[in-house]
């Protein structure tokens, strides 16, 4: 039976004949392992998020966290959940084998991922929160912050949080007003209020550890003045053992469109002025060591954007197949039988327009979470240039995925028709639970900014030169192909007049005229989006194209879907940038100027 | 203060500078109306929307119809809204003077539901399908009829339904499988199923009647065997007096995404063999009957999408002006205070966007209202191109306005970011509320396939002569001032480039090449719908113009904002056409021919 999250064929496709994840297995810390090892994990975390997971995704998003006493309670399978997914390892997927960690690559945990946020994407913000804490406290806390706080994360007892918003400054972190006072035994009081934290308050383990940016007394203005701070839900004894409770209150609950069955809350800190917190590493340095994270937090969320995506398209897709509904257009005899209505030309484009998208994001998203892991293998020298194309990327993961994702779940819903727009069918719950990802880990505004005005810029350029050079191997390679050429001249056409227009603006920042050159961020984050995922599709043609020449006649099939899809992208979706290259190019600026009085 | 429904002065401008509905007093219908009662009306109805419906448009969502012992229990307000509404007298809004109507234009009742359904869309659903039944008794029932079941509708006491989709035929109407057998005393007895039933049972007035598509025993097969009846849900005596429960029995609920507050029923007719019908008009003419209708319907759709667009993008623009979050790019001094969101030149675009899409709807949904009315007035000969021009804008402003109008509020989330994220803020209802509008009342590929395939080609292709003269008259009216001169000429070359591929396509059908050609339908719903509200946009501009020239002073900003408005459409929204335009002269045809079993 056809699984609900992915289709096994095209992650073997992506993960070992695109990508060729077995390559790093050569490398000394993942030796151990094998395709079969990767297999068998994948195969796992996909026995348990269809059994764990999914069964009840609707049950969570229906019955969404309560607060009853001052107390957060969940619909108890989450925490059954929760507690098979530390149990089957994958709260420490990463960690090393001798810490009892997997020791996997980044891609395959992203892998095993991507297949729990499709089933439950509610449930699976518990372990991952915590996941990513722990891996910050690995990266800069101090050695006994780790043994206090990180290993019983790790272990499945603490959970985690990341308190970086307050009511007043979502996006604009400079402006955070909560402070951090020093006590003369080193530790910090602090005060202040977070909003927006997910599993900021439940009752799933001994404790939660809230990782929490605050100002000192005294530190700079803006983002230079913020640290960061362990501050947990109950202090802990000499011995590690949760003792009296902190001064955290609950201060109430957010009522979310999705993403439900995550409990969603506003916190106070320090109400009753003894809010004990440890000071992460050196004062005002607490943004830098939160963005260490908060990057591969963005590919994460793509890759619950494509998870999401992934499961509307197929369960549409599905759908499509069986519902037989109407009859062709040239077709005059009404006692004909209906057809399927996938044979319906329009319901036909929404769902090869799905899985365009969806697909397309799913090979950039393995892509970059590949990356994370050559950036860690690789030589120094080589790192920089890896780290730099990561750091492009990671903006396009978010936002790109984010948004075009989200597009195929409202293809989907429209493919279902009436049914699509109740609650009694799943494709609505995805759209839903999707909607969050192109606003948080910074809205998608923000990373188009980000990815204009300082990825692109950064170093000289360096990240688009080395993505030009990989994109230019692919063109290379699959250009001597015939079926690939007109393709190959267009991906090599298109990114010329990236350069172009990426120099456009580059000029005009630099000579100051900074606003209405970054006011074409979104433009840019189309035209080099669109860009990118066209180039994934040209390497998926390319390599189908070797599988059609020399795989085994069973997939014939599927390459040549493969190849046709490649083609179709380049068709239907890549033109969509004219737009947005010729309002870079004529200086389009009609929505820059329009004042505000006049809306 | 601002209406959270409607900016009123461009409700005015559209109404009394662009469309001059005053005219329409000119006729005998409505001489006894003036620009006086127009107002009022629309005051009245802006008061009730605001009392009435509004307030308990967030409760209603979140209290959703339940089934207690086979009833359907609502929350008090619904009741009490419908009651307010009838009583006002805009169940009789169209109806003549001498029955107690208001003889309203139906421009005016469209700008007064537009309130209605802008404050609360599920409550307004029950009196609107009760007039609608009402509208089609007066058209085709018989004197019993209307006197038995219509007047009791208009005087408030009955409601109504539309009986059409059955669970295996939703959209496709020829394959509906309700029977009806003729009984001796020429009276009926149905037997069958009917989903997506919107109001199909409550207790809020005395009697529903069911007006239900069904075929009469050995009728031809597909559409032309559909004949139509009224299935009261109580029978009724010889006085007209609800008496026997009829064989009519709610099978169960729909739980919507959206428009929560107007209950989805499944209704089950006949179990018992006694479900008592009486025919409407002659056998096999039901589609006939009810299409008649359903045109109405359809622009009442897009008046819905568009609403559910202003309330969105008023909102949204609130927030943005009040909320004040980062700064420009180019300041650094991270101490100097926020800026408005507004300032930000991303979230301009998204509210921009928002403006150009919903008021250009707008002003399309008004001018075809007003062609109903129009069409009613005219004198024969201009009747038949004045009606071309509705049947060919119909499926435009319920397709485009519910796509267009649901992106605007996608943006309206984006804007209010992770609080646009929450059900305590209002924009992620709008935005449910509006999902239901591409899918009911035909879905939107079915509307460009009615485009395409019907209203641009029928009677050689009248309608798009029509329309195309009255696009020229507007662009020589505007062109004569020079700042309307590039969007004029701009709009000019749009439709030469629409007739041009449409000649294409009707040229491929005329050969019988009719699947691919109509599997470009939603390129020329794409280019023939932005190419009206272009042409929208340019009519608002020209009497915008001449307001700058001869209005007063204190409309100076309201004018140029107009024509600012006017042209930042033609520079960000009608070049999306481009893609489609190619899409047709190059027939791209990707999906066309893409196979089933490469999805």
């Amino acid at each position: 039976m056809q699984s609900p999250l992915i289709d096994r064929r095209l992650l073997d496709f992506l993960l070992y004949e695109v990508l060729k994840v077995e390559s790093l297995c050569e490398s000394e810390r993942f030796a151990e392992h094998s395709r079969a090892t990767f297999d068998a994990t994948i195969e796992l975390a996909h026995r348990l998020a269809v059994d764990k997971f999914l069964p009840h995704n609707r049950k969570s998003d229906a019955n969404e966290p309560q607060m009853v006493d001052g107390k957060v309670v969940l619909i108890p399978e989450i925490g059954e959940a929760v507690a098979a997914y530390n149990e089957a390892g994958f709260s420490t997927a990463l960690e090393d084998f001798e810490r009892g960690g997997m020791q996997l690559p980044f891609v395959i945990a992203s892998a095993c991922d991507l297949l729990f946020a499709g089933a439950n994407p509610g449930t699976v913000a518990y372990p991952s929160l915590a996941r990513a804490a722990a891996n910050l406290l690995r990266a800069h806390g101090s050695e006994a912050q780790q043994r206090r706080y990180m290993d019983p994360i790790v272990q499945g007892r603490f959970f985690g949080t990341m308190c970086l918003s307050e009511p007043q400054a979502g996006s604009s972190l400079g402006d955070i007003r909560t402070t951090a006072v020093v006590m003369p035994d080193g530790s910090y009081r602090l005060r202040g209020a977070k909003m927006w934290i997910s599993a900021g308050d439940h009752e799933l383990g001994d404790n939660i550890v809230h990782l929490v940016l605050a100002r000192i007394e005294g530190a700079p203005a803006g983002v230079r003045g913020i640290s960061l701070f362990i501050v947990p839900r109950w202090r802990l004894d000499a011995s590690g053992n949760p003792s009296e409770r902190n001064d955290v209150r609950l201060a109430g609950l957010n009522h979310k469109l999705g993403q439900r069955g995550s409990v969603n809350t506003f916190l106070k800190f320090g109400e009753q002025d003894d809010c004990f917190g440890e000071l992460i590493g050196q004062p005002n340095q607490g943004l830098a060591y939160m963005f260490h994270m908060m990057n591969e937090e963005r590919i994460a969320v793509g890759m619950g954007a494509i998870a999401n995506g992934l499961v509307g398209y197929l369960y549409s897709l599905q759908y499509a197949k069986e519902r037989r509904q109407g009859r062709h257009p040239d077709q005059k005899d009404a006692s004909s039988p209906p057809v399927p209505i996938i044979e319906h030309a329009d319901v036909r484009r929404m769902l090869l327009r799905q899985k365009l998208l969806v697909e397309g994001a799913l090979a950039l998203g393995l892509y970059a979470s590949q990356l994370v892991d050559a950036e860690h293998l690789a030589e120094i020298d080589a790192r920089r240039e890896i780290n730099a194309l990561l750091e492009l990327l990671t903006p396009i993961v978010k936002s790109w995925s984010s948004q075009y994702c989200l597009d195929a779940n409202d293809l989907a819903i429209q493919i279902l028709g009436g049914y699509g727009y109740t609650r009694e069918y799943p494709v609505e719950q995805c759209w839903r639970d999707n909607r969050i990802n192109p606003i948080h880990e910074g809205t998608n505004g923000i990373q188009a900014l980000d990815l204009l005005g300082r990825k692109v810029m950064m170093h000289d350029g360096i990240a688009l030169k080395v993505l030009l050079a990989k994109v230019h191997t692919s063109v290379a390679k699959a250009e001597v192909h015939a079926s690939l050429h007109d393709v190959s001249a267009a991906l090599r056409a298109h990114f010329e007049r990236v350069v172009g227009v990426v120099r456009q603006l580059g000029a005009r920042m630099a000579s100051g005229d900074i606003r209405p050159a970054l006011a074409h961020a979104q433009h840019v984050m189309h035209v080099l989006g669109h860009g990118v995922i066209a180039w994934m599709w040209l390497d998926m043609a390319h390599r189908a194209t070797h599988g059609l020449e020399s795989g085994a006649a069973t997939d014939h099939g599927f390459y040549e879907a493969r190849v046709a899809a490649a083609k179709a992208f380049f068709a239907t979706e890549l033109p969509s940038t004219e737009q947005a290259f010729r309002a870079i190019e004529s200086d389009e600026c009609a929505a820059y100027h329009f004042q505000a009085a006049w809306f």
